[in-house]
């Protein structure tokens, strides 16, 4: 099935503990399309970038078949750039800049050729563009959106508004917490199927993540990394990977949710094991199932 | 297969947001044996309390088949009374006040029919203590061992000594980074493995546990409660429900130490559903295997 991306493209420059990356390949709409393209077919991107984009990055993403009408090139701006430092404990970072550029009027435009897509993953963007996107989008089998604070702060009432036009909501415990305003974290993910959504899932970065619907509860952990290099886009990997899979199958049931986390999950993990989108270059599908096996095996026991 | 428990045995004054529980009995020890007494037997405690100790709180212990013989009780001193206050997100609390009393001058004396007790649990006492304990105990089958950061940072040469005794320890996250003087925790469970023990469980809280040994990473997560009433003494009800399993199926096989994991976290949720031991109070087998039915369930996914 196909599966259209919209969200941020970026040149992010990163520091870890464990070096450095500049002006690399990121924003959202880049890992989400990236993770998905390992399942999902056609992958289809939304988003805007500057002159300054290497045509290294375009060759990139039409090398993992995405389809880029929707990209929209503004020749005179520049693209997207993010600066950020992580802590020894990556789960700390300090934003160094943040230079909107081009992204600051994003204003998606859906190509004609998109507008039957079946599955739709929409990027953390204003929530008044993520329902303009799904405006042009006709009858999509599955909407998959995130958000941040910056929304749910700013904008509650419009974010309200598109969580009723979505299916999967795919945030992290702070922000499930800030929508549903709610400490409890079960609690505040079953305020917010109230709200529209169907499916809530839950990422907790190095804790995993947690998949609630009317009738179940699932998690799964992290993959038990001993070095990650760069937390960069996990989340957005994860959700790539999870709508991707759905894509896939085509299969949009509560136990085939679950299988979509652990997939979400598993390209989370490589994500993470290298700088940038490196992790996500060139997986193979046996180093995929290899992995969804090991996840299978971490939380599994016989019985008592 | 006995049981042997040795640490705080104390009065807790707890306030959370849902409620107030006065001298509540509380206490590492009497949390470890209440959870072990629903599968080891016999269960043995050693610990100190004052005269002003409850007689329904040794009447409960008794009613749980605990002996006592170890329950030293110094006529004109008082019980160890610890006060604390829970905020909103109960993973932040403020101690109140810790009158150690009687508990200050601890030197357990292990009963000659406790001597060939053949599971041992020592709870985060002095290192020194818990070495004390040891001497006195022979050849048991397993030492299953806490700590606190309080002797980690103060007395980190006897810890070592005491680890090195030790089969398997059970800390949670901080404690575990703290030890190994490592930041990854998969790194400082495996760095920890080369100090003695044999087995690391890392208990997370709300994000579960984490078991570690030479050869298995397995995870379990923490049961999705809509209301905690009061967190006290779930790390030890974890580790009551851990050893005492392994206690009761006499196996120390990686695949049973797993499933005691499950059952360490199976008690712990029971416990902190209510205040003070009062989760923990009469539990039937019925609830236990069912809660361990739901824990399968909440990370089970079939084949892709």
């Amino acid at each position: 099935m196909s599966l259209l991306v919209v969200g941020s493209v970026a040149l992010d420059t990163i520091d870890t503990p464990l070096g450095h990356a500049e002006d690399a390949l990121g924003g959202s709409a880049v890992y989400v399309a990236v993770a998905g393209s390992y399942f999902a077919s056609p992958v289809r991107m939304v988003g805007v970038v500057g002159g300054d984009f290497p045509a290294e990055g375009i060759e990139f993403l039409r090398g993992r078949s995405i389809d880029l009408e929707g990209l929209e090139i503004i020749r005179d701006g520049k693209t997207f750039r993010w600066g950020g430092r992580y802590h020894t404990d990556l789960n700390v970072r300090d934003t160094l800049y943040t230079q909107l550029n081009v992204f600051e009027n994003f204003d998606p435009k859906i190509p004609p050729s998109y507008r039957h897509s079946e599955y739709v993953c929409l990027g953390n963007i204003d929530p008044v563009l993520q329902q303009k996107v799904l405006q042009q989008v006709e009858a999509p089998k599955l909407v998959v959106c995130d958000t941040m604070n910056f929304w749910i702060e700013r904008k509650y009432k419009e974010l309200l508004r598109t969580l009723r036009l979505t299916h999967v909501l795919i945030v992290n415990d702070e922000e499930a917490r800030a929508i549903a305003r709610e400490s409890n974290l079960i609690k505040a993910a079953r305020d917010i199927l109230n709200m529209g959504p169907r499916a809530v899932v839950v990422k907790k970065g190095e804790h995993g993540a947690l998949l609630v619907t009317k009738t179940i509860v699932f998690y799964t952990p992290a993959y038990p990394l001993q070095e990650v290099y760069d937390p960069t886009g996990a989340g957005d990997a994860f959700a790539g990977g999870f709508v991707g899979y759905l894509a896939k199958t085509d299969d949009r049931s509560d136990e085939n949710l679950k299988r979509a986390v652990v997939y979400g999950s598993v390209l989370a993990s490589f994500c993470v094991e290298e700088f940038s989108i490196g992790g996500l270059k060139a997986l193979t599908e046996g180093q995929v199932t290899k992995r969804v096996n090991e996840f299978r095996d971490l939380s599994h026991f016989d019985g008592s």
